[in-house]
């Protein structure tokens, strides 16, 4: 069964966590708004009971389901990309959450007066928010993949447990982001995470990730993405 | 088996989400930082594999979970506070998730700069993410939480299918921290939004959730919680 995603065209964004996760399992899957118009997110709300508040969206058969996070708990059990113990699935969401509310910090950055004004009209905002999140909140989640990392009693190659899932796809998705936007903050400190880095590096040598990532599907960063590279905010 | 709520005491904050699951559920639990003080919340931290990145952390035997939504993923199934069936056990998550983008996005209305920085000292910045806050996304997430109880097939009693789950306590919680915080926008659009004020008055009135807030575990809102009442934000 075709999974469909439901997802902005033009830039990575959300969709590319739940990307990523069809891609390394090798689903087959349909990017429908790029093939058919970003008309057809509005479409799919108008025609269900349980419209998402915003996409991503993936549809499955019968299942609609939306929330990145909640999507990605779906297709851990489809894909074969998380624990199946309890206890460790709990976790892997739990880190999923953690590192979603990473990437919404990471957007803030830019955004700090809300997504409705363009980062133009709230540029000295962002470069206030740019410091406390390059002194104080970059480190502090790093430091935070970093020592869960060291304490997995299965060993620092993966989040949870000892196979791959869908938490270590979208680590590797964050550090991408991370070292688009601010390849100078990157560059100074990003080897005080090496557990991080290596598992990025893991990640991006994986066969279908890695070919995903030369393929045409892999759009490129942009500045109408999440994280975005305004040399003013990095340093 | 007694549970143990990790939590920041003085406030409500995120922790009064699991509350209200434990006091619906009139689940035998210590909120232990009340008992013992903050520090156990990072002793618990120290010494476990699976530390959270910022409380609540909800420990229940052996399982310590942390993030908001996902203690209460795991509450609704030891608690009985969810649908059994997967798909709208998966929707009443996606429906927790939205719920708690809208906390936040109610908590950076005060603190845009980022939370290191007081109030005081980006209160003009505040002001103008406060009138996009009121303006747009207000109405944006009581509209969202309005169509999906108009859609409830089962009716708009419970947000999600025929029975309460915790996404419609934690709906309850959101609206008293609206209608704290913005008294004048909620007496102005409040009404618009009658399926969700409907809920938010069944919630009040069911007998552990009135006997717990009429009771001293229920804390008071104050100007360090999550929602806050400023006047100047307020209009």
């Amino acid at each position: 069964m075709t999974y469909e995603l439901y997802y902005w065209t033009g830039i990575q964004g959300r969709g590319e966590y739940v990307r990523l996760a069809l891609e390394e399992a090798g689903a087959a899957y349909t990017d429908m708004a790029r093939v058919e118009g970003d008309g057809v997110i509005e479409a799919l709300a108008e025609a269900i009971d349980t419209p998402s508040f915003a996409p991503p969206v993936l549809k499955h058969g019968d299942v609609v389901v939306g929330q990145t996070s909640a999507i990605l708990f779906y297709l851990g059990g489809t894909l074969d990309l998380a624990p199946l113990d309890e206890r460790l699935k709990l976790w892997t969401h739990q880190t999923q959450l953690t590192i979603a509310d990473f990437v919404l910090e990471g957007h803030d950055v830019h955004h700090p007066l809300g997504a409705g004004k363009y980062y133009e009209e709230q540029k000295p905002e962002a470069l206030r928010r740019a410091k406390e999140f390059r002194d104080e909140r970059v480190p502090k989640f790093l430091k935070w993949f970093e020592t869960i990392l060291a304490r997995n009693p299965a060993g620092p190659e993966f989040l949870a447990g000892d196979r791959l899932s869908y938490a270590d796809l979208s680590l590797f998705q964050v550090m991408e982001g991370l070292h688009y936007a601010f390849p100078k903050l990157m560059g100074r400190i990003g080897r005080e995470f090496e557990r991080v880095e290596d598992l990025r590096e893991r990640v991006r040598a994986r066969p279908n990730i890695s070919a995903y990532l030369r393929s045409e599907r892999r759009l490129a960063p942009n500045e109408n993405d999440l994280f975005r590279h305004y040399p003013e905010l990095d340093g």
